[in-house]
């Protein structure tokens, strides 16, 4: 139970001090902010209320977007907004900052991908400097064309192995790599390298490429396994349930969270 | 042009009859036949159009569903099923059957992945007496759960690879596999296995895992880069445009197949 994060998108109507407070209510010791959310009370306090209530920030969403471009197709600076990014992460006192890396930028998927491994090297020491490790989330493949070029693990293994295991890490996100045949192999390969788990299930089958997430043992992801690859690499970090479910989105925040607590209880922790 | 092969499913709305008339009025020498439309002619009948219209078959689609679900969840005999299919094709005059191999039954994604290998195990022989070509297709990741449990190429090839290479082969289609960062790798692995090569191209967002393509040249993918890594393997039988789309399929087929045409032209065959 300890290891349980709320990523804050689960109770997407909850802010940050609601957030912060509604986990501490229900002994949760961990959560995973968004930015949106941080902005609207500023990094310290978010930092004062996180130490407030005793609750530790297991990760900041997100940097990223090194391609130059948002999935709705506007141009942004990438490489600026994550260093912004970077030093919101330190205030608030997480050790992580998730990257979603980018889609495809003037139709050419191969040096979009390039893109990503400059600027992740250009970012990595400002990262290590101020105690901030990069976690490189693969997406899954249906979201390549507008929101990741990275699709795979071995794909951000592969870059991240350009830096210090504690400059650039991956995160493993259920949703995104479970259908992997190459899954468990990727994870045994990361050891060392895993900055953060995410769990959630599947929606069946998939009407909204975004949107298809669920409670974990609500679809076809084996959760025990994949905790045990993970556990098996080294991790024994915070676990994020991560799920964006309109239907859940409609929903108090601490009737959501309680959910979390039991969908986390029966599905992920070993029986 | 003489490469190009109409996917029938492109032309939804047309028999067969009319799908092979509409190929021969427009210099078409090539379709993938669907066996819910041969079956309103029948095989035979199927065979004597082709023949009079001097229009090959690429394909048929499809036998498969060896893990004994459909996607709607009901069983299904699937090595059955496929020995029809395989009947069915050798009656067509079609080399090639192309197989969707199922989804997850039980729960259980490894022991269904298995399941697909003990399928084409018992029906590669079957199909090589009748001149058939089993073609595994691995599906895009987002229909992992209920529709192929085969994602990539190399996991398709590491179970073709077990058999003949005239009995057992693999589809190339760009959109279950333009995103995969193997896809290079993985084509040139599959020499003397490419069974067939589909093009379409991607919706971007996807709203619906099953119906997100358009015709070649409106998405993401690079066909060009994608054709030559095929050619390269040494692939040069024909190409099928098969495209889901619901717009398009409100068309009348012979405006449908200039489109298809135009396509190709302009997207597919080199500049």
């Amino acid at each position: 139970m300890n290891r349980l994060s709320l990523n804050q998108i689960t109770t997407k109507r909850w802010s940050v001090p609601e957030a912060v407070r509604g986990c501490a209510d229900q002994g949760v010791e961990w959560i995973g902010l968004w930015r949106d959310k941080i902005a609207e009370v500023g990094a310290a306090e978010t930092a004062r209320l996180l130490a407030e209530h005793g609750v530790r920030a297991s990760s900041v969403c997100r940097g990223g977007f090194f391609t130059g471009v948002t999935p709705e197709g506007a141009a942004v600076d990438g490489v600026g907004m994550t260093r912004e990014a970077i030093d919101e992460t330190a205030t608030v006192g997480a050790d992580v900052l998730v990257l979603v890396v980018g889609g495809i930028a003037d139709g050419d998927l191969l040096s979009s991908r390039q893109r990503v491994a400059d600027a992740v090297g250009e970012l990595a020491p400002y990262a290590r400097e101020r105690g901030v490790r990069l976690a490189l989330e693969p997406l899954h493949p249906m979201q390549c064309a507008e929101r990741s070029v990275l699709s795979t693990l071995d794909q951000a293994l592969e870059i991240a192995q350009e830096h210090p295991s504690d400059a650039v890490g991956v995160i493993v996100d259920e949703f995104h790599v479970w259908w992997d045949p190459r899954v468990e192999e990727s994870i045994a390969k990361a050891a060392g390298r895993i900055a953060g788990f995410h769990v959630c299930d599947q929606q069946v089958p998939i009407t909204d490429g975004l949107m298809a997430r669920s409670l974990p043992g609500t679809g076809p992801i084996d959760h025990r396994r994949l905790r045990s690859c993970v556990e098996e690499a080294g991790y024994d970090g915070p676990v994020e349930v991560e799920v964006f479910d309109a239907d859940l989105w409609q929903q108090p925040g601490d009737e959501v969270l309680r959910q979390v607590i039991t969908a986390y209880e029966e599905h992920v922790i070993p029986r």
